[in-house]
Order: structure tokens, then C-alpha cells, then sequence
């Protein structure tokens, strides 16, 4: 059990990919539970490792349970979601102590060029220092989790032509 | 990962309890999705142990994928399902080579007083004997299924009065 404290933001421009570390991990996820309830359950594969997670309602503060399972348990429970999975491509980016997550979107095909930049928080009033690659910030807007972007796309403007 | 291969009655009369195994194990579950996608996704307390289980689409032969989880992590996550949790009895019953569950519900309200018998098979063909205090087969009706118990009640003439 644990309670995540999130930021996130869209990203304008590349100066994050100067500072980031490594080639980037990459994620294949889809979910078995997405907006019927209120609780969003994933599945998540990231490099060998299988995880189901299940999140709370959306927003800066939210419940979440994450439980490893084997990478097998994984594949044949994407095959269950809603929907075709999400590829990202996640990268690690330290900023000024904090350490940012990019996701480089790939799949679905709609998704495709979006970049989203995350920072976990210790707790809801941590004030960040912000880098200068970073666009307006969407903690707030449902639009912007992984669940509704796989269900829904992208809002208009979200990502680059 | 796991193929689940079970059949399910209804029960009719007492002749079981004759031959239950102890006092039989308390178990409160509920649903954090059930009907929205192929999956369900149930979480349960069985006596002091927590769990989570994926169940693909129901009948005879269906997908079970089943983690234990901490007894904290699933009374939180109970708080997030989509229908107060369901509260029922589980008793052993062995009958000529096969251990048969007895499930007597007693939560919500308006599944009080329901009784499922189900018993669990190596493989889709086998034909184990029936004991003589079972009802009517349910396995192949979807009312029947504990998730959609959970969210319909019981179908009509299911529970004695």
C-alpha cells in the first residue's frame, strides 16, 4: 500500500534528452479496470518484470498498490484489457535532487510523439525546482492519465506534428 | 497463471453439513472491476490472508491469475471497489474423492440465506460424483458468477425463505 504524489507535466523540447541516463526502459502496459469504478487496475511490463497496479482516483495525491508477477502472468493478462496496449519508452532525468521521469509515447499509433515528464513528490506541498524543458503542467487534468490516454487519445494540441 | 475448471450448483437442504470439515473459513470479498471489460478483478480477505485475482471471462473452464497480497493493502483496497463487500462462509466438503466448497452467503442484505456448492476439476471432461444435496447446475449462468451476485443480488427462487 502506498500513497503517490505526482506532478506531471507536458514537455517543450528536447533539452531533457542532454541530461538523460541511459537508453530508457521500456514499458508495455494496459488496463483490466479503466474509469468504470474508481479504481484504475494495470498491468505493466517494464524491461523482465511484470507488475499489477492499482491506483485511486486521479490527481496530485493518489493511492496506489503496486504487486510484482511473473512476466508470463503479465503477457496473458494484457491479452484481458480493454484496450491494445501502451508502449513508452521511460527515461530517468535528474533535475537540481529530483529525479524526473520522461515517457516517450510509441503505441497506439495515436499516441505516438506525445512526452510526458513526472516528478514523485515526499509530500503534496514539496516545491520542486521546475526545468526549462518542461511545458504547462496537467497533474490535475484527466485527460493526462495513462488509462484515459489509452482510452480516449491525446487531447487536441498534446502532441508535436 | 492458472486455468480454472470448476462447476457450480445450487444447493438444496442440510445433507452437507453432516460432512463438513470444521467451522469453515470466513471470507469478505468485493470487486475493484467486474463487467466493464473481460475481466473480473476481485479482491478477498479468506481468514487472515489477503488476496487479488483476475478471472477472465466465466463458465466452466476460465483464466485465474491469483496473488497474495498484505491483509492492510486488501481492507484498503475493499474501499475501492464499486459495491460494498460481499460476505460469505466457506466449508470443505468431501464426497467420494472430491472436495467440494460449500459457500453460505450472509452479506450484502439480499444474498443472505444463498448457498453455492462448487467443485473444483482436473480437466473440462471429468464427471465427479454428485452428491445428493446438491440443486440445480449454474455453472454456464453468468447470474451466478460472485461478481455479478455482488452487483444484481440473487436471481429469483436462489435464496430459501
Amino acid at each position: 500500500m502506498g500513497i503517490e504524489i505526482e506532478r506531471k507535466f507536458l514537455v517543450a523540447g528536447e533539452g531533457w534528452r542532454r541530461v538523460a541516463r541511459g537508453p530508457g526502459l521500456p514499458i508495455r502496459q494496459g488496463y483490466l479496470s479503466a474509469g468504470a469504478g474508481p479504481a484504475v487496475v494495470r498491468v505493466r511490463i517494464a524491461g523482465p518484470q511484470g507488475f499489477l497496479t492499482i491506483k485511486g482516483p486521479g490527481g496530485l495525491v493518489r493511492a496506489e498498490f503496486e504487486y510484482p508477477i511473473p512476466l508470463d502472468d503479465a503477457q496473458s493478462l494484457l491479452a484481458l484489457c480493454t484496450a491494445p496496449p501502451l508502449a513508452k519508452t521511460r527515461h530517468e532525468v535528474p533535475h537540481e535532487g529530483h529525479l524526473w521521469t520522461v515517457d516517450v509515447f510509441e503505441a497506439p499509433e495515436r499516441l505516438a510523439g506525445l512526452v510526458l515528464a513526472e516528478v514523485e513528490l515526499p509530500d503534496a506541498k514539496a516545491a520542486p525546482p521546475l526545468p526549462d524543458w518542461l511545458g504547462p503542467e496537467v497533474t490535475e487534468d484527466p485527460r493526462y492519465t495513462n488509462a484515459a490516454l489509452a482510452k480516449s487519445g491525446p487531447p487536441a494540441g498534446a502532441v508535436k506534428a
